[in-house]
C-alpha cells in the first residue's frame, strides 16, 4: 500500500474504532435499510419517539420546557446516527463524548437558571465536513488533510454555539466537493438508504442519507451548482432543504474547494425532514447577525413582511410557472414541436418527476392557486457559462490538493466493482465546456461580463410573464425538477443543470418532497427526439423497477435575496400537496 | 492630424457648437472662478436664487407645488452648467433641447394633474459619462468610442425617469476611468472651480467640479478605489457624497472599465452641496426596488430603523475612532514611536486635514460624543491585493480601448505644458504591486482568498474596539482623510489608499466637507521619518500658499450595508460642526 491509502486506511479503521461495541447493529442484506433504525433494537421506545419528530419546533419546545434533556435528545441522535453510519457510511467525524459533555452542560444551565442558551438550545445539529471546529480535523475528503486540526470554529459553528445548539456528527463529501455522488479516497462512498444500490447523491451527501434514516433533525450542507448541492441529496433522499442566495449565511472559516472562486459563490444551507426546520434555522442563523462575524454576510435581517409574501399579494392566489423540462418546450406542446427542440434543452425529466410535477399542479390548483407552463429561457448559455467558470482554474486547485499526498484525482464516481451498465461516456457539460485550460484574469472578467448580461435577461424575461398571469405580478415563483431523476445508481448522476441554473441567477431555491417512484404508474414514455448524446443515455437509464419506491422531490424556485418568501411559498405548496394527498386519500 | 485626434476634435467642436450663443461667458484670468456665475450675469436673481438652494428637498417642496416649474428650474441649472463647462471644462454630453423637453412635459403633467411624477418630480440631475441614455452617445473619454449611440437607457437612468427627473447634461471623466483627476483626448482636462491650476480629482471630477459652482442640485458618480471615485472630488470640491456598498445601487447597464471585474466592485453614488441630496438620492433610489431591473442589485429595503441609528445608540452618544494618518500610530503619539513607523503607513496627510480631524474632533466632543484614535490595522496588506486586482489582467483592457482607435494610453495626468514641478516619479502602489501582467483565473482566485481573510481580520478588529469605547458597542464610525491633501496642481494626485481601504472592505463611507486650507492656520510641519519615497515627495508639495483657500473634505468610514446609518451618522457631524463654527464665531 503506498503512503497516502496506509493513511487512509488508518483514518477510517479510527473512525471504525470511535463508534462504541454497544451502538454495532447487523448489517442486512436488503438494500432499503429505510426500517434498520425502528427494527434494530437498539433505540428505546422513547428515543424511537425522540427521532420519529420531524418538526424541529416541537423538539425544541421539549427541550426547552425540560421535557426532553439535551442529554436524551442527544444521545437518541447519536445512536441513530451510528446506525445510519453502519448502514450508509454518512459520517466523517464522529466525537461522542464532546458532544454529550456540551449536551450535559446545556441542561444543566437550564436547571440552575431556567433559561434557555438561545433559540436551539440542547438540538443536535449534523454539518457537512467542510464546517471547521476546534480541535477537530477538517479532512473534506482529501488524504493530505488528514491530521489537520481546525484551531477555530467557522462562523457558523460559532454561531451555532452561541444559539444554543449542539454539533454533534460531521458528514461525507466527494473528493473536490464537484460531484453530485459521495464518494472519497479516506471515507469510502455514501450510499441510499432507500436502496443502497443508488447514491444518496451529493455533495453534501453524507448529510441527505443520514437525515433520510432521521440520524439529525438538522443538518447543514453547501450549494454550489454543478452537481454539487443541497438539493440533488435532499431530492433523492426525501428531504425538505434551502439554497439561499450568495452570501444570506456564513460561509466564513468552512474549508472549500476552489477557494476565492466568486463567480459562483458557494452557499450554505439547511436539510431537513420538515420545512420547520427549514425556517428554523435560516431564521436563527440571520437573527443572531451574521455580518459581525462574516465580512461577505449580507446586512439584511430577517423580513417577516417578506415571509407574510407582502409581494405576493399575501400568497392568498399565487401564480407559479412549472418547467416541465429544461428544453424549449413545455410538456403539452413537445410532441407537436419536437423537431425545433433539438439543441436546446439539455436532460427531458424521467417519468416519476413529470408525474411529480402533475401532482403539484393539481394540489396547487385545488388550494386555489394558478399554475402555467414556465418556458426555459437561454438555458445553453447560462450552463456554458457557469461551468466554464467552475473550470477557469484548469483544474489547478484539485490538483494541489491530491498531489499534496499523491492521492490520484477521481475521475468518476462508478464503483470499481458491481457498476450499472451505462453507455454514457462523458457528461454532455464536457462537451458543452471543451476541454479545460488555465484561463486567465481577463477571460474570467469576459465571463463575468457574459454572466451579468444573461442575468438581466433572465431577471427581465421572468418580469415580463406579468403579461399572463392575472395576478398583476409577475410568476410567483418556478416549480422544476432539482434533478431530471430519482436516485441512480453509482457513478450515473450526470444531470446538473436543473441545480445550476439557480446557482447561476442566484435564485433562492428550496426543495421538497413530493412522491416516490410507483412502477405501476411511471411508466417508460415512447422516445423524444434526444437534446444531446446524455439526454439519450439518461432517457435509456428508466427502468421503474430500478427506482421503484424512491423519493422524488421538486425544487420552487424563487428571486434572489427572497428567502423568506421562498420559505413561506414552500410552506405552501407543501400544505397544498398534504391535502391533496388526503382528499386522494379519502376519494 | 491622425485620424483618432481628428475624430477627438471633431468631436469637442461639436460640443462647443451645442452651447447656445447668448449663454457664451468670458473667461476671466483668475484662477478661482466660483464667483462667476453670479457676476457674469447671464443669469437672473430668480435663477441664481435657484441655483443656490442647496437643501434639493427645498427645491423638490417648490416644484412640488408648483412654485417653481421645472422648466425654470432646468433652464436655471443648465444656464449655470454652462457656465461651469467654460470655465473648468466639466460636460461631455449637452443637450439642452431633451432636457427642456421632458421639464415641460412634468410641467403639464402637474398642471393637468395636479400629480408629481415620482419623488424627484422636475429635478434636473447631473450624471457621469458612464449612465447611458437612449439616443445620446457614450464616450466614457475613449476615441473609439464617439459615435457610439446608446440604444437603451441604464437602470439607473430609467428609474432616474420613472421618478420624475430630469436628466441633464452628462459630466467627464478620465481615460480609462482609473485615475483621481480628470482628463481625456476626447473632452480634455477639467479643472478645479476654487483655483484652475489645481486638479478637481476624478474619477467623477466633472461632476466635482459642476456641482461646485453649483450646476447641478444633484450629481452621481462612480466610486471603486484606486484613484477613482466619487470621494476624491468630493473632498477636492467642497462636496457632499456617499460610497455605497457593492450593488446596494443599481449599476446595471452603465458602461465601465474593466468591465467584469466583480473583486472590488465599482459602485455609483450621489454627490451635492448638502446631505439632503445625498440622503434623497439613495432613499429614491432604493424605495424603486433596482433588484427588479439590475439582478445583482442587493433586496435590501431602506431601513428607517437603520437611519435611526437603532444599532448605534439611537445616535445620542456616538463614539468615533479618527484615523490620523494611515501609518501606525495616531498624532498623539507619532513623534514617540517614530522609528517603528517605517514601511507601516502610505502617506501621512497635509496639516490642513490634521487641522480638519481636530476641528472635527471638537465639534463631536462638544456634541456630547467621544472620539478616540483609530490605528490601522494591516493596510499594506489590503493595499497591495486591492491595487494588484485592479492589474490582473495586465492592462488588456485599457490597451484594447485604445487599439481601436489608435490614440495613445495615457501614463500620467501631467499637463503637457506648464506642469507643477515634482520629483515623484512613479507612486508607491507601483512600486508595491510591482510590474502588472495578465495573471491566471487561478491567481486572482487566490487573491480573493486573502482578500477574505483581510476582510474578516479588519471586521474583527472594528469588533474588538468594543471594550474601550465605553458605550458597549463598537467605534460607531471611523473619521479620516478621504485623501491626503487639498486639491493639488494637476498630474500630481497620487495619494489612493484612503479612499481605497473602504472598497476593500467594502464600507459605506461618506465624505463631507469641514473647512478651507487657510495659509494663517496651516503651517508646514516639520518632517517625519517617512513611509516611502511618495509620502516624502507629499510632505514636500505642501506650500499653503499653493493651497490656499481650497476645501479640505473628511471621510465618514461605517460598516459594509450600513448606508442609512452612514447617512444619518454624517448628518449627526455636519450638524456639529456647524455648531461649532457658529459657537467659535461668536466667541
Amino acid at each position: 500500500m503506498s503512503d497516502w491509502q496506509t493513511r487512509c486506511a488508518k483514518r477510517k479503521q479510527a473512525q471504525l474504532e470511535s463508534i462504541p461495541k454497544e451502538w454495532i447493529v447487523k448489517d442486512p442484506p436488503q438494500m432499503n435499510v429505510m426500517n434498520i433504525p425502528k427494527d434494530c433494537g437498539l433505540l428505546s421506545d422513547h428515543e424511537l419517539e425522540i427521532t420519529e419528530t420531524v418538526d424541529v419546533e416541537v423538539i425544541l419546545q421539549k427541550l426547552a420546557a425540560g421535557e426532553w434533556s439535551s442529554v436524551e435528545v442527544t444521545t437518541a441522535y447519536y445512536k441513530r446516527a451510528i446506525i445510519a453510519q453502519q448502514l450508509t457510511n454518512c459520517l466523517t467525524e464522529i466525537f461522542i463524548d464532546r458532544a454529550l459533555n456540551r449536551a450535559k452542560e446545556l441542561d444543566e444551565i437550564l436547571k440552575t437558571t431556567g433559561k434557555v442558551t438561545g433559540p436551539l438550545h440542547g438540538l443536535p445539529i449534523s454539518l457537512k465536513d467542510q464546517f471547521t471546529m476546534k480541535g477537530l480535523e477538517t479532512i473534506m475528503g482529501y488524504a493530505a488533510w488528514i491530521g489537520q486540526y481546525a484551531d477555530s470554529d467557522c462562523v457558523l459553528v460559532e454561531i451555532l454555539y452561541e444559539c444554543g445548539a449542539v454539533p454533534f456528527v460531521r458528514t461525507n463529501v466527494p473528493q473536490t466537493l464537484m460531484w453530485g455522488e459521495t464518494h472519497n479516497n479516506v471515507f469510502g462512498r455514501t450510499v441510499n438508504p432507500y436502496n443502497r444500490y443508488l447514491t444518496a447523491g451529493g455533495s453534501s451527501g453524507g448529510e441527505g442519507a443520514l437525515l433520510a434514516m432521521k440520524g439529525s433533525p438538522l443538518g447543514v450542507g453547501t450549494d454550489i451548482g454543478g452537481y454539487l448541492s443541497v438539493r440533488i441529496p435532499s431530492a433523492f433522499c426525501g428531504l425538505y432543504t434551502l439554497r439561499p442566495s450568495y452570501e444570506r449565511l456564513p460561509y466564513c472559516g468552512a474549508v472549500n474547494a476552489l477557494e476565492g472562486q466568486e463567480s459562483i459563490s458557494s452557499v450554505l444551507g439547511p436539510m431537513a425532514n420538515s420545512m420547520s426546520g427549514v425556517k428554523l434555522f435560516t431564521k436563527t442563523i440571520i437573527d443572531a447577525k451574521p455580518w459581525l462575524k462574516d465580512p461577505l454576510a449580507i446586512r439584511k435581517e430577517w423580513s417577516d413582511k417578506e415571509y407574510d409574501l407582502v409581494y405576493h399579494g399575501g400568497g392568498k392566489r399565487l401564480c407559479f410557472g412549472i418547467m416541465w423540462d429544461n428544453g424549449w418546450f413545455s410538456t403539452h406542446v413537445w410532441r407537436r414541436r419536437v423537431h425545433n427542440t433539438r439543441l436546446t434543452g439539455v436532460v427531458r425529466p424521467h417519468p416519476p418527476l413529470i408525474r411529480a410535477m402533475e401532482i403539484t399542479k393539481r394540489a396547487l390548483e385545488a388550494a386555489g392557486h394558478t399554475v402555467l407552463d414556465w418556458e426555459p429561457h437561454r438555458h445553453l448559455e447560462i450552463y456554458r457559462n457557469s461551468e466554464t467558470i467552475f473550470v477557469a482554474d484548469g483544474g489547478e486547485d484539485y490538483q494541489g490538493m491530491c498531489e499534496l499526498s499523491g492521492e490520484p484525482l477521481l475521475t468518476s464516481m462508478l464503483p470499481e466493482e458491481g457498476a450499472h451498465e451505462t453507455t454514457l461516456e462523458e457528461p454532455y457539460v464536457k462537451r458543452l465546456v471543451g476541454k479545460p485550460y488555465h484561463r486567465t484574469a481577463y477571460e474570467l472578467w469576459n465571463l463575468h461580463k457574459e454572466k451579468r448580461t444573461l442575468r438581466k435577461s433572465h431577471l427581465d424575461y421572468w418580469e415580463a410573464t406579468v403579461s399572463r398571469t392575472g395576478t398583476g405580478r409577475p410568476i410567483d415563483a418556478i416549480i422544476s425538477p432539482a434533478v431530471a431523476y430519482a436516485a441512480v445508481p453509482h457513478g450515473l448522476n450526470t444531470d446538473s443543470f436543473y441545480t445550476t441554473l439557480c446557482n447561476a441567477m442566484d435564485y433562492a431555491t428550496s426543495v421538497f418532497p413530493v412522491t416516490f417512484v410507483d412502477g405501476n404508474l411511471d411508466h417508460k414514455h415512447s422516445p423524444h427526439e434526444f437534446y444531446n448524446h446524455e439526454d439519450e443515455a439518461i432517457y435509456n437509464l428508466y427502468d421503474s423497477g430500478l427506482f421503484d419506491g424512491c423519493p422524488v422531490g421538486l425544487q420552487l424556485i424563487g428571486r434572489t435575496q427572497e428567502e423568506e418568501a421562498v420559505i413561506a411559498m414552500t410552506e405552501i405548496v407543501d400544505r397544498a400537496l398534504r391535502e391533496h394527498e388526503k382528499g386522494q386519500e379519502s376519494s
